[in-house]
């Protein structure tokens, strides 16, 4: 189901539920992923990680590992150089540990081997001697001003002096007066939340195989959404060109953000250089859940003002997200997102990035957002409850709209808050009946939307269709929607264009495969790159039939003589013109490259119901619908996907993932059975709305669409949780236990 | 050595001899060749040969081979459809028979199976019955009216009525009175020669790693020339679109020309089709001798006539050329060149393409030159003898020079005979003494070097490097001396560029590697993508300094400000401007598409010294010395490279090399034992002198340079042999038996 709500333009291509061009490969198993690719002669990198969740090294002998038989390398952190940045370093130590481990898992030598098993007999005969160190893995213990400090001095100068040394960074949002704003409400509701680290839970481990020489020259295939950022960090890590690796990015079996850094590919480029020879390396699920990111964990408070008919006088919200043992800024996204999708006189938000004894954060779909907005909407929801006000008309009548002034800064231009809060309204799962114990929650969510650094180039095959080449990983469809926008915009078929995700050394610059940031800014430089081939395909045929440029036309996939010259000439067809590029000046394509902005932030509302055992504490979705504003939705199909697959992540987030560490700080659910994903037999079918509000920042008036599904899953849930029982519920997972707790009152 | 002859452009970095990019990767094992690509679930594929010269094929059953356990998929040319044309219908009939088997090792059936021994032992399995034909091997026996008919009806409108099917095409250069001119003569001389047929003698034989699936979408990992021609052919032969296809090229182990077509690719792409799995072939070294191209044999008249000074007055040749069991036109390419290095009144070139029961003929470096030229110059010689002149000056006498209407059409404009000659008559190897049982040889040579269609991508790194992406396979250094071009026009080290050969869906259409074009016309097109650069560069410094985008000058790798501005702003340079393209637009790169034409003829002057043992008829080589106009010498390493490579293919043609076919018209030498290539200690050192006389169609004055040293050779040994054993040598290749029988006057 779409609602379009003004997009004027008659498209042909964009819209339609082409067929998906990876969908064959990936289901007879021929598409190549991150493990899937050999090389004659390779070797097995395997990684010796900390049964500890904080200690020195106090030594780390190598020697009886590198005389074992069939052992070709090993290397520590002594292997890498100095980046010469915080970032570029925090990497390094992050994939190996230097001077001390920060975390359970975390990475301390590798080596590589003939085989898997000479590969896991060497890490063995490694030799690490560690001085165990006290540690924390909760952020509100590592506030404390006695807790054990992860990294010593590394807060930044916005954290006040005498703060606890876990604490890095701190940032403020908002506007207006909130003191005086709570002042005006007639109710006040005031609630502190914690929500636990969720792992974005793909499928594929990460993989890769590299080679690198003594001069420096590398090729690295790798499971990844960013090509162009391994690249750079791996060459910093390394003390290489970057421009003299050239990355490959496989096949990728979900990434959801957790494939934007890197791992185990600094340590085989690494343990490829020492040994010479080619070397593969694929993580355990285990090393997965231990060393690689979740995303932060978050006790927050948040404090709402509302007068007795809904009006929000003002909303104030404290975060503080603990991103494991390295300084992050994801903090940040949620302080400005939490209440991004209300039109505020006095708002506030405070974030405080907080290190604990626990792996280093990675961006997770509309990182810093969901957890954010899950305390606030919680509020809400409350403040209605209280004052018994319809959740929905409330929020609808504090929506953001086009002119607001966002919680964050800007002004927002044209946004479908309202909008999609109306079709929620009107839409037969809002008014639908309820039987005892059922619970209906409501969220809204929002998310920025990036732009970015972007090239793409479209070329004229000789046969009439056309290539194009893109530099981002298709994590949710991008190869059927970049095709579909060059079809569109040159007039021809869907199936008459290939889009190949090339490697990092045959296109320019390309920022990561994240922010919901490909459809918008990737279809925005194809459709331009479409323009530019039109140009050259017009100027072609101008020359051949004589007349100028200008008197050329492009219509319907074929050149056209116009103005004077109009009918002159019957119509020249693409094919026919790929068919005399020889003749006419050579190949014919179209190239362009733009750090795009305009990208138009999105705002979703989920509508949950959901029922509780009262004997057992299991919560169970009936019904489930998304809202979401996609701006043109190219794919309906991908865009559907995408907001069914954030709910179906939210509700595992809300009801039962989490990082589960015992009192040694070792992760006690390393692998998906103890860490509790949804199935399908725990999911309703999850319906959709898509509206259809034009981003003014786009020639198809396209929107990411990707994230904002997360957000809102986990307050609706929790609401709807909260209405069943009777009891509000303010930390997540509401895992049974946790349920039953709460409902007999403890 | 190299002399410059008259270009002024000063370079940095052109000219000079840097490392080569690939080096280490090949030297450590490392480089991925045809054969060392592999994906999981990947099947083996062979192929079944007919142990026949030319025979009908009654039957194929395949069921036996089918139902082996083990085996995934068997195909026969009824798996392909029909392409349309003749030019495909023939490279489908080749790389699988249909109908008849038209030579021995002709390729009847394929069978894709879990490992390499299923595969063989499905092979014997597949039951042909064959009906056996008269054959024919020999060119002059094929032209015969009573000759078996290889093919029926391939003959093209050129050829007359009633002469032998075989004779598939006709052709005629020319221009002047050659009777006239022969009765201006003081001596005619009128021969008849015949040379063998060569093989490339590539190390690496072809392979491939392919995936087809039902929805006509593929990848093909192989060893080829033309990545892009390897695509469209098999696209044509399984009924594919062509965009569907990605082919990526390997590194590649040689090709000479012998790499421009397909024989396993399409079958492996049939088998993937048939068995849903990707599917890897490897040819055996007896399978590429007898089913792979050598070039063409050669039967061949020609007249010159001479005054007693050494004037030429008429030249006319005759060529019949076996290409194997399909039509082809190599004998154009020979009827052109044959005369080519002479200014000449009268001259009449005459060519027939002849068909014969032997493997289709595929390009060798110069396809068609190096035996008519060898003839021409062999007749040269014997009038230099025959009027006692010296060969040297009466070439110089007679040379073709700028303003020469060339003996196949166009007029010559910058070329470098002239000189050449002149640097071999000034070289102390010219004067040097012969002792008893020597001779000295010499001979000219000349290629037409081709442009054709190209495109590169040229990418600023965000670290200042720069990325040069291109389409042609690097089978001469071309990775080098691209990078070179493009450092030169930036103005920046060469290790600052790194040029990678990309697929064919990552950049638009790029003709083979063949023809000598690559350097020439990838590297015209790098010079512009460099420009094109340039010129964003200017433009987004001149937005940062807001000065006019003409007041912006680039030099030695910065943008300075210039006329009003000048002296207005520090320079800034690539690594600068490189560091804030984000915030002014974005990634940074310039594109070129082109058909290059302009690509200037090339001449080289062989000169060598051989000795022939009068008991064993061996001859060997003692000095060798190649002269050539290179145009511009990029890299002259490489360019001394081809030289030397090209002497010593020439000498292996000229003593040793050629197919022996049995009474049974089966190859009796399918190795490289019995076929035998020049080794080590065959050879002398080959020096070179490289001319740089600048060819006025390339912005550096770069020519083809790797097909005009093939071309000398033949005719300098056999002029060198002829002279030391005072017999006239009339047949390639001079092994000591046919040596020792023309010594013996028999």
């Amino acid at each position: 189901m779409a609602l379009d709500a003004g997009n004027k333009r008659e498209f042909k291509v964009v819209g339609t539920r082409v067929s998906r061009p990876d969908g064959l490969d990936k289901v007879t198993g021929k598409a190549m992923y991150g493990a899937d690719a050999s090389a004659p002669g390779m070797l097995i990198g395997r990684v010796l990680r900390s049964p500890h969740a904080h200690a020195r090294i106090v030594s780390i002998d190598t020697s009886a590992a590198e005389a074992l038989k069939g052992v070709k390398a090993v290397v520590t952190s002594a292997d890498f150089g100095d980046p010469g940045d915080d970032f570029h370093r925090d990497i390094r130590d992050n994939v190996l540990a230097r001077g001390k481990v920060l975390y359970d898992g975390h990475a301390v030598a590798a080596v590589a081997a003939i085989s898997k098993s000479v590969a896991k007999d060497a890490l063995r005969l490694i030799d690490v001697v560690y001085e165990e160190l006290p540690h924390v893995t909760d952020v509100d213990a590592a506030m404390a001003p006695d807790s054990p400090v992860v990294q010593e001095g590394r807060a930044d100068e916005s954290v006040p002096e005498g703060w606890s040394q876990n604490v890095t960074g701190h940032c403020e949002f908002g506007h207006g007066d909130v003191e005086a704003g709570f002042a005006k409400a007639d109710t006040i509701v005031e609630r502190t939340f914690k929500t636990a680290a969720t792992h974005q839970g793909y499928i594929e481990p990460h993989a890769c195989l590299a080679t690198l020489g003594n001069d420096g020259r590398g090729e690295l295939w790798c499971c990844t959404q960013g090509p162009y950022l391994v690249r750079s960090v791996c060459a910093a890590i390394l003390g290489i060109e970057a421009s003299q690796l050239r990355v490959t990015a496989s096949e990728i079996g979900g990434g959801f953000g957790g494939k934007t850094t890197v791992f185990i590919e600094p340590v085989a480029l690494a343990l490829a250089r020492k040994s010479g020879k080619p070397v593969k390396m694929v993580m355990r699920r285990d090393e997965v859940f231990r060393a690689t990111g979740p995303t932060v964990s978050a006790s927050m408070d948040v404090k709402i003002g509302m007068t007795k008919d809904g009006h929000i006088t003002a909303g104030q919200a404290k975060l503080r997200y603990q991103g494991g043992a390295f300084p992050n800024e994801t903090v940040v996204m949620g302080a400005q997102s939490a209440f991004a999708a209300y039109d505020l006189e006095a708002v506030q938000t405070l974030g405080w990035n907080v290190m604990t004894n626990r792996p280093k954060e990675v961006a997770y779909r509309a990182p810093g957002a969901p957890m954010a907005i899950y305390a606030v909407e919680s509020v809400v929801d409350e403040l209605c409850q209280k004052l018994k006000l319809d959740p929905l008309e409330v929020r609808l009548q504090n929506a953001a709209r086009k002119g607001t002034l966002s919680s964050y800064g800007p002004t927002f231009n044209d946004i479908g808050l309202a909008a999609t809060l109306e079709a929620a309204k009107a839409h037969p799962h809002y008014s639908a009946p309820l039987g005892p114990r059922q619970g209906r929650g409501l969220s809204c969510g929002f998310w920025f939307n990036f732009g970015g650094n972007t090239c793409v180039s479209l070329n004229l095959n000789p046969d009439g269709t056309v290539g194009v080449a893109e530099g981002n990983p298709d994590i949710g469809g991008s190869r059927a929607s970049i095709s579909m926008m060059a079809a569109e915009e040159l007039g021809i078929p869907y199936d008459k264009v290939r889009t190949v995700i090339t490697d990092t050394n045959s296109l320019g610059f390309n920022d990561t495969t994240d922010g919901s940031r490909v459809t918008f800014a990737v279809g925005l430089a194809t459709i331009e790159a479409a323009r530019a081939a039109i140009k050259v395909m017009c100027a072609r045929v101008a020359k051949i039939w004589g007349i100028d440029e200008d008197a050329v036309v492009w219509e319907d996939g074929a050149a056209k003589p116009s103005g004077p010259n109009a009918g002159e000439f019957p119509p020249m067809s693409i094919a026919e013109i790929a068919a005399i590029a020889d003749n006419t000046g050579g190949p014919i394509a179209g190239h362009h490259e733009v750090n795009a902005d305009g990208a138009g932030v999105s705002f979703g509302v989920h509508l949950v119901d959901a029922e509780v055992d009262p004997e057992t504490g299991a919560t169970k979705i009936l019904r489930y619908t998304v809202f979401q504003d996609a701006g043109k939705a190219v794919h309906p199909d991908y865009v559907e996907g995408q907001m069914q697959g954030g709910a179906v992540q939210g509700i595992g987030w809300a009801l039962n993932e989490e990082y589960i560490y015992g009192e040694d700080g070792r992760l006690q659910n390393p692998g998906f059975l103890d860490y509790r994903v949804p199935v399908a037999s725990d999911l309703p079918e999850i319906d959709t709305v898509i509206l259809e509000i034009p981003n003014p920042g786009h020639p198809y008036g396209v929107r990411g669409v990707g994230e904002t599904p997360i957000v809102p899953p986990l307050a609706a849930i929790s609401n709807a949780v909260s209405r069943a029982t009777g009891v509000r519920m303010t930390e997540l997972p509401m895992s049974p236990p946790k349920l039953l707790k709460a409902m007999s009152g403890q």
